[in-house]
C-alpha cells in the first residue's frame, strides 16, 4: 500500500540522453563542493543556543510559507495548520494532526519546488523512504521525530553535516547581535555571520517606525532625535555588524528607486515624522529611496555589499496580516522599474571601486531587459541568483537563458539560497547545481562551449562566484 | 499535383524519443475524455434552432478573426473576404471565391495555431485529405459543403459527435434567455448553458450605454432609473441566468481594477450619466472597477463563478471599427496591473468560501509574477488556462512552465477553450491534452514526477479541474 | 599549451540527434545564400575610400561596445582599453597591449554571442585556429594583422567575399551624402545605400539641437527658421536619400509614442526652442512623437520604410558620457508602451498601402503581447528581427517562440543585423540561419510543419523577407 520514495541520481538533469551524459559529468564535479549560504533566514539564536529542532510539523510545515500557502489555497485554514493567531484564538496544536493534513494533500505539491526540496530532505536528511500519504503519515512522522531528537541533528552539527562553509542570518538594524557574540565565543564567528537589514528603520511610513527608531537609539547609544543622529546610528550599527563578521546589508523595499532627496528636505521630513506626523505615501517612498542612496555611500565607506530585493507587495490580504502576521504567503510580486530606479545610485557610485551591490528580482521581465544589461556594464553590480518563487528548476533555467547572453557568467552572484527552512538548504544548492549542469551541458552539446570550460563555470557558479560576491571585510 | 494532408498521431508531442514515449502513454489516457467547454462564443440560437451550418467560407473563414486578420495583414481586403460593411457597401459574396483566396494563401498560417486547428478540422471533421492550395481549393470546398449539408452535422448532433459534456454560450446581461428556454425544452438545458456577460451595462462610458441600461430595465422588469434599481436589475438577471443553468459570469474590462467607489459617489455618477452627461475616462474606469467589486459580492450571494479577462485594447483601428464593426482582429493586448488591480476585491472576498473567481490573461508577464502567486495562496482564485493568442502549442507550454512551479496544478482551471468556431473545439482540446502530456512527460523524464502521478494530473487538467472550476449551482 | 579553436559544423543547432538531422538539412539550403544587411552601422566613408582596416585591437575591440563593456564590467578601465577621452587625457595606445588584455579575459565571454561571433570571425575571416589566451595573444595578433594588411581585406573586397547583396549605412539627416556619391561613382550605388536617421533633429531637447537644425538648413538649402521650413528641409533630405538609394528611415526615440500635436502647437514649440528657449521634458517627448507621426505621412509620399527602435535609456552613467562619449555600453532598455504608442500613427496610416514600417524592440515582453498581434493584423507593419542584446542564440529562439504563433512568418522582416563590426556580419547571419533551422526543425520533428515547407520558410527568413521588407524605391 505504501509507495516507495527514492531520489533518482539523474533527477532535474536534461532528459536527452546525450545532453544528460554531459550534465552528469559536470554535476559530478560540483555535487560535493561546500555550500556558501549568504542570504539565510535561520535565526541567530538557533545557532547560538544550538537549539534542538521541533517536531516534524513545527519543523517542516508551520514555519514554511511555501508549504502552508499551498494548503491554504485549497481551503485548509491556517488555524488547522497551527499558525498562531494574534487574537490568541485557538489553533490546532496537535502536530501529528497537522502532519497528517499535509501528507493527505501531498498531491498539491506536484510540479512545485517544495515537492522537490521536501523529497530531498525526507530521503537524504531524515532517512524516509516512502511517499507521504494519509496511510504513511504517522510512520514518517515518527521517523522524522526520531532523527530530530538526535544530538547530531542540532544546528551546529548540521553545519558540518551539510558542509556549509559559511551561513548568514538576517538581522534588523536594531539587533544587539548578542547571539552572534555568543556564536563567536563558541568559535563559529567566521562561519555564522549576520546581515544588516535596516528596512524597518528606513520605512518611515511603517506603523512601528517610531519604536524602531527609538530602539535604534538604544542599541547604538546615539540619539536618533534628528536625521543626522539617525544616520550616525545607522553607521554605528553597520560598524558593529562588520565587527561581528557581516559582509552585506539587505534591502527589501517595494520600489527600486534610489533617488536622493535634498539633504535638508530629508532632515525636515525625518523631524516631522519623529514629531508624530504621518508621512504621505509618496514621502515615505522618497525617504526609502534616499536611504538606499545613502546606503550606497556608506557601503563605499565600510565595505558591506548592498543587496536589493525589491518589488513585493507585502501583506496583500489585510485580514491575514491582522490575524496571522507577516510572511504568511500573501506577498505578491509587482513590476519593478529597475533601469530608472537604480540610476541615481549607480550614476554616483556605480563605477566606484569600493562599491559592490547585488540586484535580485522576482519580476522576470527585468532579467534580459534591465538587469543583465546593467550587471553587464557596471563594475560594481552583480546580478543575484533567481529569488524566492524563481528558485525552482524552470525558474533557474529561464534565468540562465535570459541573463547569460548579456551579462555573461562572471557578473552573476552565483547561487544564493534564501530560506528559513534550514534542512532544505542542501536540497536547494543541489538543485541549483543540477540545473546549471543541465544548462551548461546544453551549451556543450550545441558546441557553444567546451566541456572543460563548462565544468569551470559550474564550479564558479557554485563556490567561486558566491565567495567573490560577498568578500570578507577586514576589521 | 495535390499534397496529401494527414495528421501524425504524435503531432505536438515532444521530439525527443524517450520523452515522446512517455507523452504518448499519458496522452492515450486523456485523448478520449469528454470535453468541458465553459467559455464558448457559439450563439445560443444555433443550438436552440439546431441551424445547419453555412457554406465553407461562411463557416470557417468569414467569422473567424484569427483567419481573416492573417489574410488582411498581407494586404487582402476585408471586402474581398466578404466581411459585411456597416455602410452597406458591396463586399465579396461568392463564398467559393473567398475560399480560394484562403487556400491560395495557406502558407501564411505556417507556424500558427490556426493552421494546426484547421488541419485537424479538415481531416477529422470534414474528411478532407489534401492540403489547401489554389489547385485543391474547389475540391476541398465541395467536400466540406457535402459534410455540412448532412443532418448529422447540426449543432445538437455535433454535441454528441464531439463528446461535449457541457458547453456554455456567452450572453449579454440584457438577454431574455429565450433561446436557452427553448434549449431546455428540448432537453439540453443542463448541457448548453448561458454565461452572464454584463460588460455593456458596466461600461458607463460606452456609446450605447443608455440603450443597454434601458434594455436591462425592459428585460428585468426593474426600473434602472437610479443606481439602486440598476443593481437590483443586475441581481435579477443573475438569478434568471442561474435558473437557466448558468455557472459563471464573465468580465472583459480593459483594466483589472476592482477598487470600490463610495456607494454615494457611484450612485451620483450613475445618475449624472443616466441624465445624459458623458463621464470622463477616469470616471468610466472607476465605475467599471466598482462593478467588478459589486460582482464579487453578488457572486458570494448567488454562486456564479466570476471570470475576469482583462487587458485588451479593443478596436485599435477606428476605421475598421467604423466600417466592419467589433472583433475584427484589431484588439491588441496591453500590460495589466493584476496584483494591485484585484487586491481590493480579494482583500474583501478572497478568503470567503462562497466566492470563486478565475483570472485569465494575455499578458504573459503576469503568469509567474502575479497570477501564480495569487492563485497559489487565495482559496477563491483559480488561474485560467492560456487565453486567445496564447491557446497555442508554445503558448500553452510557456504557461505550464511559468505557472506550475508557484501555483501547482490544483489551483488552475484546467483547459478552457474560447472560440466561436464550433468545429474547432475538438482540435483545441486535443492540442491542449497533447501539450500537457508533453510537459508532464518531461517532468517524468527528468524524474521530477512519477508517471502514474503525471497521468492523474493529465486527467485532472482535462476534466476534473474544469468541472470543479465551474460547479453547478442548485436552483 | 595552446588550445585549438575550431568551429563545429553543427554548432548552435539543436542537441537532439533527430531534430539536429532535420536542422542540418534545412541549414544546408540557406547557408550559402547572399546576405541582406539593411540596418548597418559601418561608416559610408569606409566604403567610399575603401579604407584598410586598423590593427586587431582597433578593429575588434575598441569600437565594439559589446566587447569593451564586458571587460569594463569586471573592473578594467576604458583608459586601459584605449577608448578616447573627451578631456584629452592619456589612454592606452599600445594596441598589442589592449589585445592582450582582451585575450587574457577571454573567459568572460563564455555563454555570450560576442564569443560566438568572434570565434567565427577568428576562424573564418582571420584564419586563426587557437583559442585566445595570455599565451596565444601575440600570435593571434600577428595573424590578424597580416590578414588585415592584405589588399583583399578592404571594405569593397569584403562585400564580395562575404557575399553581401546589399548593405546599408546609417546617416544623419544632416549628411551631405558625399561618400555615397563617391560610392555610386565607383559603381556600388545600388549595393551600398544610406539610411535616413533624423533623431538628432527630432530630439528638440537635445543639447546640440540648434546646431543640428542649422546644419540641416545648410545641407538642404532650406531655411529652418520656422517649423514649416524644417519640415520642408526634412522632405528635401528624404528625397536626397532616396536619390542616393536609401530604402528606409530609422528612429531611435526613448518612447514609441506617435501622438500628433496640433500643428500650430508644434510650430509654436519649434519657434520657441529655435529662439533659444529650453523645452520641458514632456514638450520634447511630444515633439518627438509628432515627428514620428509626420514621418509616417512622409513615408506614404516618398516610399521610405520607417524603422522604429525605441525603448533604450541612453547614457545611463553621466560620467561615462562626459568622459568617453555616447555608445559606450551604458544604454539600458526600459519597458515600451507599444500598443498605445503606435496607435495614433497606425490609426491614420496603418492600412494605407503606401505605408511600410518595421517595429523593433529589446523589451521582450512586447513580442507576444503587443508586437505580434499588431504585425499580425496591420498590413503596413512588419515585426523586426531580434535586436541588439537579443541577436543571440537564445534571444532569437525566444523571438521565434513568442512571435510566430500570432504573427506567422510572413509578417516578419526576416533577419536584420545591426552592427558596426563589419567582420562580424557573416557570423551574425550564419548564426541566425542556424537558430532558425533549429526552430523549424523542431516544428518538423513535432509534426507541426512539413520539412519542405520548413525549408521554404528558412529561405524566406534569410533572403525573401528582408528583400521584401526593404523594397527599392523608383527614383
Amino acid at each position: 500500500m505504501t509507495t516507495p520514495l527514492t531520489l533518482h541520481p539523474h533527477r532535474a538533469l536534461p532528459a536527452d540522453p546525450a545532453v544528460r551524459d554531459i550534465a552528469v559529468r559536470i554535476y559530478e564535479q560540483v555535487a560535493g563542493l561546500p555550500l556558501i549560504s549568504m542570504h539565510g533566514h535561520v535565526e541567530a539564536q538557533a545557532f547560538a543556543e544550538n537549539t534542538p529542532f521541533a517536531d516534524p510539523a513545527q519543523l517542516l510545515i508551520v514555519p514554511d510559507h511555501y508549504v502552508t500557502r499551498m494548503l491554504a489555497s485549497q481551503g485548509i485554514s491556517y488555524d488547522a495548520l497551527g499558525l498562531a493567531r494574534s487574537d490568541g484564538g485557538a489553533v490546532e496544536t496537535d502536530s501529528r494532526k497537522i502532519w497528517r493534513t499535509f501528507c493527505e494533500n501531498w498531491k498539491l505539491y506536484r510540479g512545485t519546488p517544495s515537492r522537490y526540496w521536501i523529497e530531498h530532505e525526507l530521503v537524504e536528511v531524515f532517512d524516509v523512504h516512502e511517499m507521504p500519504s494519509a496511510e504513511s503519515a504517522d510512520r514518517i512522522y515518527d521517523q522524522i521525530a526520531a532523527v530530530v531528537a538526535s544530538d547530531d541533528f542540532r544546528p551546529q552539527q548540521l553545519l558540518d553535516r551539510f558542509d556549509i562553509e559559511i551561513i548568514s542570518t538576517t538581522d534588523p538594524a536594531t539587533s544587539d547581535l548578542a547571539f552572534h557574540a555568543s556564536i563567536a565565543e563558541q568559535g563559529l564567528g567566521e562561519r555564522v555571520v549576520p546581515t544588516f537589514r535596516p528596512d524597518a528603520v528606513f520605512q518611515i511610513g511603517g506603523p512601528a517606525w517610531t519604536r524602531e527608531v527609538d530602539d535604534l537609539a538604544a542599541v547604538s547609544g546615539i540619539d536618533t532625535g534628528d536625521f543626522s543622529g539617525f544616520l550616525d546610528a545607522i553607521r554605528e550599527r553597520r560598524r558593529a555588524f562588520v565587527a561581528a563578521g557581516a559582509r552585506a546589508s539587505d534591502h527589501g523595499h517595494l520600489r527600486a528607486d534610489t533617488t536622493p532627496m535634498d539633504p535638508a528636505d530629508a532632515a525636515a521630513l525625518y523631524a516631522r515624522v519623529r514629531a508624530g506626523e504621518r508621512p504621505s505615501r509618496e514621502e515615505a517612498f522618497a525617504f526609502e529611496a534616499h536611504m538606499l542612496f545613502m546606503t550606497a555611500e556608506m557601503s563605499c565607506e565600510d565595505g558591506l555589499v548592498m543587496q536589493i530585493h525589491p518589488g513585493v507587495l507585502r501583506d496583500h490580504h489585510s485580514g491575514v496580516l491582522e490575524t496571522y502576521g507577516k510572511d504568511k504567503g500573501y506577498d505578491i510580486p509587482v513590476p519593478v522599474d529597475y533601469a530608472r530606479g537604480v540610476q541615481p545610485m549607480l550614476d554616483r557610485f556605480g563605477r566606484d571601486p569600493r562599491f559592490h551591490c547585488i540586484l535580485f528580482t522576482i519580476d522576470e521581465t527585468v532579467y534580459s531587459r534591465e538587469l543583465a544589461p546593467i550587471a553587464g556594464t557596471y563594475p560594481s553590480v552583480r546580478l543575484g541568483a533567481p529569488w524566492w518563487f524563481l528558485d525552482s528548476p524552470d525558474g533557474m533555467r529561464r534565468f540562465r537563458e535570459l541573463a547569460t547572453e548579456t551579462a555573461g557568467f562572471y557578473n552573476l552572484s552565483g547561487f544564493v539560497d534564501d530560506t528559513r527552512a534550514f534542512a532544505s538548504i542542501p536540497a536547494r544548492h543541489d538543485l541549483s547545481r543540477r540545473v546549471d549542469a543541465g544548462y551548461l551541458a546544453n551549451l556543450v552539446a550545441e558546441h557553444r562551449l567546451g566541456e572543460d570550460e563548462a565544468t569551470d563555470v559550474a564550479i564558479d557558479l557554485s563556490t567561486t562566484l558566491p565567495r567573490a560576491a560577498y568578500p570578507p571585510i577586514a576589521h
